[in-house]
């Protein structure tokens, strides 16, 4: 019996939300926005220019690339099935005077650099937005280059 | 004489915009940002935290999401030709303190999965935006698979 | 000799950035988001409905798009190299009472239906920002269909 089998004769329904973390589709990979990863189980919130300077939003936009990452990897099966990362899009939850997009976005070009090399070279945009989900400080999605599914 | 001759001869100029509803190219549906539809007549204006509760956000998504199924169906002809749904982006016109971004876009996200199934589970971003064209209270975009143009 | 190790003889490291101007894959090309080109020297700062008419976004969204189009003949050698515009996506510095989005973005893709004829025909979607690095008055990208790579 398969593990589809089992789940239905046992009665049990996986929660299932009404979108996907990633979307593969050919040799690409479309991913949803991330925010930053909790810190001691909490999840950042607030707004860059006010409760986060530029350099901790470096710091933040790390940690959300991180979590893409490791989406990519759930995904994939591993990070080694990437060809290379093809655009990343920031949106960061600023004050209307925040003016260091590029310096908060890099937290995240940076990581893609070191993990994938040349590989890892992205086009990329990034803005800064009115408000975001439950008030985190910014959302980081991609689109990467696979190995095609086969 | 083809359809197009016979304007030619009989000196009309259809109008003709400089962007489309949606682009074709290969196996992939790139969709313009779509609004809500008007209700009697009335095309919704105002903003999500103000005018809008998160309730009436998800209204409106599913609304914008609606036009967006019409504008793949006029290109493709018939909705059957959509292989997967791969990327929905929400832009929401907000307050500053909102926060219910994922409530709001979970309108379109439903749709998508009662009208195409599992194949139209998709990966999404919504930021808050600080104002939209004609002052409407949400944008949605998609990109879509489809079966490759002859 | 070829050039790259002349340049590691040489002990010279040219300057590289942590992403790319555009991503080349396969038939599409990505684009990274592009500010008004300065004039005078002098970078465009300001918001759309305060510092700028619509008219005169129309105009910086055109200066916009004449940087992008440099980006994409840059990268290909030649912009006959272009097969069509898929997506272009406008990122307006706004008033939160600014309405005339449409308008703006309108000096971007008149440029690409002037430069291309009907393969310059795009979707697109545009949005009013809360704020933009260095307090630019817009970007914009686009994505791109173009003859594959070797």
């Amino acid at each position: 019996m398969s593990p589809e089998q089992r789940l239905l004769q046992l009665g049990i329904k996986l929660p299932a939300g009404n979108y996907a973390p990633a979307v593969h589709s050919g040799s690409f990979l479309f991913l949803s926005g991330k925010a930053p990863l909790p810190v001691n189980d909490v999840k950042p919130r607030g707004r860059l220019g006010k409760e986060y300077s530029a350099e901790e939003g470096y710091a933040l936009a790390r940690s959300a690339c991180m979590d893409l990452l490791a989406t990519v990897r759930n995904t994939l099966g591993s990070l080694d099935k990437v060809v290379r990362v093809l655009e990343v899009h920031g949106s960061l939850n600023t004050t209307p005077e925040f003016e260091d997009h590029a310096k908060v976005l890099d937290g995240a070009s940076d990581l893609l650099l070191e993990v994938f090399g040349p590989a890892g070279l992205h086009a990329r945009s990034v803005i800064g937005v009115a408000s975001l989900r439950n008030g985190v400080p910014l959302t980081i999605r991609a689109t990467i280059e696979c190995e095609p599914q086969d």
